[in-house]
């Protein structure tokens, strides 16, 4: 949705995270062949070919099952993501395995697109309610209209005036600090299948996972993006994830 | 400066940042036991010894200018830090030899607690700015003025709407996306010398340092009361990264 | 059991591998008071106190059934370990949360001290032997006496050529490549209590963990010695790893 | 070389440590499209173009120079290694951005391949030689024959009698505890731009760098060739690395 602010400027506020794959290498060839090392030296090296993968899904599922997880990191994959700073500030607690290079709010002016929930977001708590474990409900569309125009509201006057101090010459690094926690933000991620599979065992929930989690919806749709692509990678690796618990190896 | 909110709740705005000193252990003595343990083996352990480490000044010299940077590894800090989170966001990024546990806003009501320029917050550019390399002035008191003034109109705003939308029961994580980059968090932080000198390398400003660094002058801030806890447990060592042009080892 | 060699040199064969703790930072209560701070905020410092960790036992329990790592990373623990290559070799391949300085043989004569397999060594298979699970019996007397023989005339022939070579003013680094896997080397370990219980989860065989391990016997004695000292210091914490399987949180 | 042992097996002797690379993933044009996202946000992407590259290369020099070292972790590389332990000993120790695989002395049987020096090889210690800093020249050719031979001698030796006890049927990671240091072992090892770089600035020697490192002969032949690897994949960050000194950024 497109929204212009008091002073004229376009802002947009979506519900939307996006993450595009850029690159990646390896597959779950590589798996079988790091894997394979052990009892075959250096004639591992022949099994590091995508065409001969399929007979090797049991060596996988069996590696995953035995949490044998050095094998899983032979591979690398680069994400370009872009996603509020609430979503930021849990990503970027994944430290193992995980590279990153953000936008920066003290070198450039950050753009003013913010995220606001949709309509079927849970959001407010379930009779059941337990702070350690929160469960939510979709709204009525009442809420869902009020609070949405409450966030824009907030968002337009911080940006306005953000857009001021900079009008007025303050810093960047200054001007922003009143910057919502909701706006945007673009960041480079890299890291290989097996962070990656912390990452989702983490930040999705599945009730019928090994270690159930109870991860922010907002970086749940991020990760949901992730294992998809994933799973288009690394088809082998990843349902033997899911086959056994979604349990980072 | 307290503050009451448009709601009657009390705000507090503050320049300062704390850093408090949890628990240590290590010291000199363990940079030198670590490190000869390469030339003496077993005896090593007898190095291990805080009463005879002012003799192995010159090795802990000698360590930091090969940057051989392991022997720094024995050891650890633990600080409990009250910042701001535009601070958090940059600290957040120190992935090696770093442990965090921070406050949550999925979890619990965030303080009314904001971040403001001092006077002496240079924030408004000098004529030789570059953006990759940002020099900043104080403001005039005027400016200085308006802007504070700015910021408490901002988060008095974001704050008040933050506890409207909490009583009406909208969830804490989504309440909380329109509060700004500058309301404090608590977060607990566990180092060890080798990255905590990695740390300081590149959050502190030194024109003398081998390897200058610009960073924003709030994790400066930060950084210099850790510097400064450093000093005290850990003097030789850091005497030698000083004398090194505080390249991290 | 001491042995001369040829030259005349005392050289000692043992199957006892040493591991002394140091120094430790933290106890259960820098779990509780980690975990507290995204609940309690500024107010989780108070939490950082020995007296009041009793009541928190539950909490501790929690955070290990869920896998919540990062308040178990708020410690640290120095050991200085004896032990042969061969252990090394596995020791070293924990990379996160663990620091190491080893005696050098390139930069010193490594001393004639080697490991033999004790009487109760498993170490003939037995018939249900599998690859990928090894598992063995002690040997007949004579078995256990031929082997300890013959390894002690490979050492006794391998250190007596080392000892020629310095002799004759060769390198050390050089000399010492045909020195036996089983000669002793020190090392300096410095890790946190979560990549403790990685390396006890990973090292240790216990039929009733949720992912059963099959370690070489040797790095499994080093690892029940550091898991008894991580008993002492971190009581609960180490009840509540036992209690769910031996799985690192 | 090969050479028949007293069993009738024939062992090989050789002086060569092989580096192949298996996958890669990135290049220079990635560094400059990671770095620039700090001041160009969502338009970034458009520089993860091989084809536009050139015109960056003052961008990687001054991300070199200035030692910012994130950008340089969106890429990766997998190297087959054949090498001897005690290289695998020193390369092992390198955590960060390292990921390897190797063979298992537990579940195969080594095979009979072992390390010699070739005759250019320094070993004999020069004059001023001093243990920090050891400094060596080649022997005569008969001190080359002779060292060979007592190489050749003692492998033979502790071949002869791993044979003998897995033909007895003793378990396999008992019976390899004499093999000794220089018997070659495979690993994969996978790493990124920046660890790469951090291990060369550690693994080559070269007068001319800023923190010059005195690395054992063999693992800089190692490093050397990754060296030459790295070169053809990231030509601009390898001429920046050499330009600033071989510092690891």
């Amino acid at each position: 949705m497109k929204f212009k602010l008091p002073n004229g400027q376009e802002a947009i506020f979506t519900s939307e995270i996006t993450v595009e794959p850029i690159q990646h290498m390896g597959g779950d060839h590589m798996v079988v062949a790091a894997a394979r090392v052990s009892v075959s030296g250096t004639e591992a090296v022949s099994f590091a070919d995508p065409s001969k993968v399929e007979e090797s899904a049991g060596l996988i599922n069996y590696l995953m099952k035995q949490r044998h997880g050095t094998p899983f990191e032979h591979g690398g994959i680069t994400f370009f993501v872009n996603a509020p700073i609430f979503v930021w500030r849990e990503w970027h607690r994944h430290r193992v395995g995980f590279s990153y290079n953000e936008e920066s709010g003290r070198y450039k002016q950050l753009e003013p697109k913010f995220w606001i929930p949709a309509s079927t977001r849970k959001m407010v708590p379930t009779e059941n309610y337990k702070a350690a474990r929160p469960t939510f409900q979709a709204g009525t569309p009442e809420e869902h209209v009020w609070i949405v125009n409450d966030i824009i509201d907030s968002c337009s006057d911080a940006y306005t005036r953000y857009q001021e101090r900079l009008d007025r010459g303050y810093a960047k690094e200054v001007a922003r600090v009143t910057l919502p926690l909701n706006i945007f933000s673009s960041c480079w991620v890299t890291c290989n299948p097996r962070s990656l599979m912390a990452y989702l065992s983490l930040r999705t929930h599945d009730a019928a996972a090994q270690f159930v989690s109870y991860p922010q919806a907002e970086i749940e749709e991020a990760a949901r993006i992730v294992e998809k692509i994933f799973k288009e990678y690394w088809p082998i690796t990843y349902a033997a994830f899911v086959k056994n618990g979604r349990v980072g190896p």
